[in-house]
């Protein structure tokens, strides 16, 4: 028999996991509701057409394709089998590949019975064939939330403000969300005149963080951009100044250029959202070597990175204009944030940042019993429990009482209530907190409202 | 341009059917916990070997198979394209089918990990290539609940218990839990003598709902069981008398047969477990046409049928002893029930019986204004309200107040402040009701209160 394994690149997530993967996406699920942005989910199965040529080559590749391997307009057996030998089939699947596309195509699809602005969140797995390797995953969920159909670069501070408290929320405490705009890349572009080089500057400085300044200068030079040109870019995109001192400069270099100022104007504007919330200010840096790789950006972009532990960006997200456009409708502008789940809890697991509460058992109490009376006996404890919305267990086989305690030990049960005959004889239960040894003897009724009085707490 | 569409059978979820669905497995979720349930998931994508076969003939056909279409261990372009066109692959994947068998695997490769008795809930999508119809889909939720690696029969009347508690918490009032067990039919074919006829006999009376007394009859006949036989078999299994009844008849019948008088034990002991929760009572019936088609249960059995709405059953279940064995770990036993999410979903919209709450959107309040000054102050009392957790929003754009009273009634929005001249003067706020159509005009430090006593009532 061989032995039971996962597909490579895939993970199974114990209780322990999950507890903590549950307690992430439910605190940016209540954010994203305070902030007014209800849930979508869309099928990990779509026809391959609405996802192929969108994710550019190298995402082409790691598209995962099933077989549409029945036809089941074919009803009869016989034709069946026979097609299914000898006819290849036209309709293929793929499987999801990022949220951002099964979005466009669900806000294209369903139009009509959408209200815009339409602010959504959505927190599915996505599936690359992707060598992996620690941290990247053939299979991992994505958190995105985009607000589309609304031109308001209020938004764009919307999700600047749901970025700092979801991350501080989730106990992150030193990290920046570095702002760039399109447009200034484009008017720089547009003023040194790199024309048909535009996307191959935009792409170099995009590989900052992973070649340095020289490696991007390279490149640059590689691909025909002039070290005279190279030496007006990189003194502006890559000065160490406040946000105010930045924006001047580059507002005198791009003065004559209409695109480039327009994205001064916008990142003004997000700038002056920001003092609403003057404590946001440090968390925000306006970062010109900031280019995010994907190409339907058109506005506002946005990373974040964190500098309590060595991962790249654990978020990321910009303004696009023309992404439902492919799918048939046009002029639909969006802005959208992700963030890296997986990465975020790996750091929250490296700092160990996770509350308490969440690395214990959702179990409040185990009942352990001495002999079967008090098994009788601790059923009926372990109703009254139940009914008054306690989760509570009872080891149920026969078992003596250091086996029990191994089981809340295991599954990190943080108290005992222990029945004897003394218990039975006075109905008050010995409860015992299996993390301070402390113990009680109190009513069931005392013992109740002292699990109310902490889940109120 | 082609129209942007779906696979066939599956669905985008919006934020309407969204909000129920999330409603349902929270539900589901706090009641599982409250019984000792930990949660984990297992990847969509598994190895082909670890599905392949555990299915039926039936179920292998509905395999949705991936390619795994990059060997991945190749890391030479010219060599993994050579490969890619000429060698055919031998590592095939599959999605995952049900919940079952996938869970079985991780038990048996995390048992080290494990503390046993384990208690499971897993709440994932599943694919089957079935061919989709009204409330069949290709993809879809299942949702499990099983206790692995604990005999006690106590077990069986939690899962009960949970049946009972969800249904009714999800707003179902007229509901049976049928039950049965696998020893008891196995004993009245023994009696029988049925032999290797005995699968032919159980897969038939399984069909009992859908094809009726006679049509079982004919099967049992055609499979070459003597109308003798059958003579002896229905008037017991198709009495219609009480729980305790039913059984007595059954104890003289089967008072020779070891495994059947077993069967009988073991019900017994669940009904007897029952009468600690006497409400209980009514839900239950001893049902000895129930069979449950899957070939792994080899105890109890279950089955949910709803009365006030035409749906089959919603949800089902059993004990299995041997489901572990496949993947290398034997003289396991587990039990476990299932919930028929998307049936229950479809009963509950049928019969209209969500709680008004989940049909409002969860933003609490529109901040509506009348002008940009307006807009300005609004902004700085939608800052103040998110403080607060209030769940709030302001109309982005500039746009008149019908257009934003609009947004918030096709959001399905409770209220609307609404902003003019005269609230900046006086810092009082109109707060709107816009089911009611009652205003009220509050400080926001009322309007904050009167949202957290909403909140905490």
């Amino acid at each position: 028999m061989p032995k039971p394994a996962l597909s490579k690149g895939t993970r199974d997530f114990l209780p322990t996991e999950m507890t903590k993967r549950q307690y992430i996406f439910k605190t940016l699920q209540t954010i994203f509701e305070k902030y007014g942005f209800e849930p979508i989910e869309t099928p990990a199965i779509e026809r391959l057409e609405t996802l192929d040529g969108k994710y550019g080559d190298e995402g082409q590749k790691l598209l995962y394709k099933i077989r549409n391997n029945k036809d089941l307009t074919l009803r009869l057996p016989k034709l069946r089998e026979i097609h299914n030998e000898f006819i290849p089939e036209k309709s293929e699947l793929a499987l999801r590949y990022d949220l951002t596309v099964p979005m466009a195509r669900l806000v294209a699809m369903h139009q009509n019975e959408l209200s815009f602005p339409f602010k959504r969140y959505q927190m599915q797995p996505v599936w690359r064939a992707d060598n992996p390797q620690k941290g990247r995953y053939r299979e991992f969920y994505q958190c995105d939330c985009d607000t589309v159909g609304s031109k308001s670069l209020l938004n764009e501070f919307e999700l600047i403000q749901i970025y700092a408290e979801a991350l501080q929320t989730l106990g992150l405490k030193d990290f920046t969300i570095k702002i760039n705009n399109r447009k200034i890349l484009q008017g720089i572009a547009n003023v040194l005149q790199l024309n048909e080089k535009t996307s191959d500057f935009i792409n170099a400085i995009d590989k900052i963080d992973k070649i340095g300044i020289e490696g991007v200068e390279k490149e640059l030079l590689e691909k025909g951009i002039s070290q005279q040109q190279i030496d007006v870019i990189f003194p502006i995109i890559n000065q160490q100044s406040s946000n105010e001192e930045t924006l001047k400069s580059l507002q005198k270099l791009l003065q004559n250029d209409e695109i480039g100022t327009k994205g001064i104007e916008e990142t003004k504007t997000i700038l002056e959202f920001i003092k609403l919330e003057p404590q946001l200010n440090r968390l925000i840096t306006l970062d010109l070597t900031l280019a995010r790789g994907l190409d339907y950006y058109t506005g506002a972009i946005f990373e974040v990175v964190t500098h309590e532990a060595k991962m790249g960006s654990i978020g990321g997200g910009g303004r696009y204009d023309k992404l439902t456009e492919v799918f048939g409708l046009k002029n639909i502008t969006g802005v959208g944030i992700s963030f890296g789940i997986e990465r975020i809890l790996d750091v929250l697991n490296e700092l160990d940042r996770f509350p308490t509460h969440i690395t214990q058992s959702k179990t409040q109490v185990l009942i352990t019993f001495l002999d079967q009376k008090a098994f009788d006996y601790g059923l009926k404890t372990l109703q009254t429990l139940r009914k008054n919305n306690i989760n509570a267990e009872i080891y149920p086989d026969k078992a003596n009482l250091k086996k029990q305690l191994d089981y809340a030990n295991n599954k990190h049960i943080a108290n005992a209530i222990i029945i004897g005959e003394n218990e039975m004889l006075s109905n008050l239960l010995v409860i015992k907190n299996l993390t301070t040894g402390n113990q009680q003897t109190l009513s069931v009724e005392a013992i109740i409202d002292q699990f109310n009085n902490q889940k109120s707490a």
